[in-house]
């Protein structure tokens, strides 16, 4: 599968060049706002992670012939997404969603602080978000901020579908769409609002996103499955612990990876009329489901 | 004080046009998204209130010479804007934060769901309240946008100022920044918004907005030291009850009646140059402050 792409140097590139701007985000307020709520910001922003969101939205932009400098609005939508995905992650860990001490190695922030400060830096990243996204005032800007507001809506419809799935069999069906929403809405935004901010069609590419979303949900539930905390930062085997419907659990591990190859070349195949100018947003692809094997 | 202008009239008028938008909003998801979430969308969207800030959305927009019609987009700012209010009310409402049970006369969202689902409401609205607003595609709705995202970050503040000060003795200037952060920002963004639809400057506006969220939140303050439960349609007494800083404690009530009027003035004095468009935005104003009475 190599295609010799040094897609972690990438990852980590991308990591170098969000970070700042999401410590940005925080310090805005510092001196201004609450001390303890612009720490907890700091801490939930820049708790590590693989900014693989982010990455898919500088490469969908580059794959698609636009600017994803440092001053675009490419960067822009990818670090709003990246405060968007890190809202959900500060939310879903509390005590009444998933209930999770452990986020990427870390103390999550409801622990580190407490359970209102949580509450609040999940609210006011989702504020944050918006705020930067729309600070440059272009029309596209608008239009991303369009595509962001409606994923992030689907994103809690998937944490709705996941909390009300909870210690029932849930159909084959619903864990897809369950997966299309929780997980797959963001991603597919990633992809989409890239390649819109290069002034590109976000419908064409979002199937592509959606594919690659479900690929890596997959690849989560099976790490879920046989990793063990200490690789995975934060507990594993917590979904059969919490009784949740996975694909991996439906359908057996053997074929839960064969699916997850299987989108991830319907992807592949989708993106291929986009020449060599696609080889980071294919080496991702290619990075999501590779964490399965 | 009175003007003869019926303001309860216009306060009707308003939730009549508002109300069946915030409906059409959790309808949007009706058949799609998981039925328990639409239901508690609806619940917490349709609950009653005054509606106070999409009528001084409107009267804001009409003083100012804009169009303030069923499908302009100060109607579409002011339910975005309520949404964005309702969503704060739901999370504040949260065991972890404020922990009351009673809103508006019916019980909170999570004791009518649970908490998860009113975690996920509060996060849902914010996320609808922006797709809502934006679905225009004007560049004034990027703008209002902006204006949205940046003061319901400041509502996050205010929020955040008054959990950290429970059981401490604030200072005067404490408890006005808590006051303008908390309850003024989302107020004086209405104000300004209303004006920025009609075409005119949102921060000449922003001040008296300002002015009359703090008159706002001195009545309030006023109403949980006098009022009673049955009335208030929520727990009286609980500021005390809880340790909060709030004018009447600090001041004593007549002084904090006397600043409720003082700042009423400085904002009728303001608006005066918009003569009569501004009518109905100055009986609003009148409103606001007279519940203290």
């Amino acid at each position: 599968m190599s295609t010799g792409f040094p897609v972690e140097d990438y990852l980590r590139r991308v990591a170098a060049q969000v970070e700042p701007r999401l410590s940005a985000l925080a310090d805005a307020r510092a001196g201004k706002g609450p001390p303890r709520l612009v720490e907890a910001l700091r801490y939930a922003l820049l708790g590590g992670g693989k900014r693989l969101r982010p990455a898919l939205v500088l490469a969908s932009c580059e794959a698609h012939g636009g600017d994803a400098s440092d001053t675009s609005l490419a960067m822009r939508f990818a670090v709003a997404l990246e405060a968007v995905h890190t809202y959900s992650l500060v939310h879903d860990d509390l005590p009444a969603m998933d209930d999770d001490d452990l986020r990427r190695g870390r103390p999550t922030v409801h622990k580190a602080f407490d359970e209102a400060t949580a509450v609040l830096v999940g609210d006011g990243l989702q504020s944050l978000a918006f705020e930067h996204l729309l600070e440059g005032g272009e029309p596209a800007a608008a239009r991303l901020a369009r595509l962001l507001a409606a994923n992030a809506y689907l994103m809690v419809e998937g944490q709705a579908r996941d909390m009300a799935g909870e210690g029932q069999r849930l159909s084959e069906a619903e864990v897809t769409q369950l997966m299309a929403t929780k997980t797959g809405a963001l991603l597919a935004a990633a992809v989409s609002g890239g390649a819109l901010a290069a002034g590109a069609s976000a419908e064409a590419v979002h199937p592509w996103g959606l594919k690659l979303g479900l690929a890596f949900q997959i690849a989560d539930d099976l790490l879920d499955l046989t990793a063990d905390t200490a690789t995975l930062g934060k507990r594993a085997g917590k979904d059969a612990a919490a009784g949740k419907s996975t694909l991996p659990a439906l359908v057996g591990i053997p074929e839960a990876r064969r699916r997850a190859g299987a989108l991830l070349d319907e992807a592949l195949a989708a993106v291929a009329p986009l020449g060599p100018r696609a080889d980071a947003l294919r080496a991702l692809a290619r990075f999501v489901v590779a964490r399965t094997k």
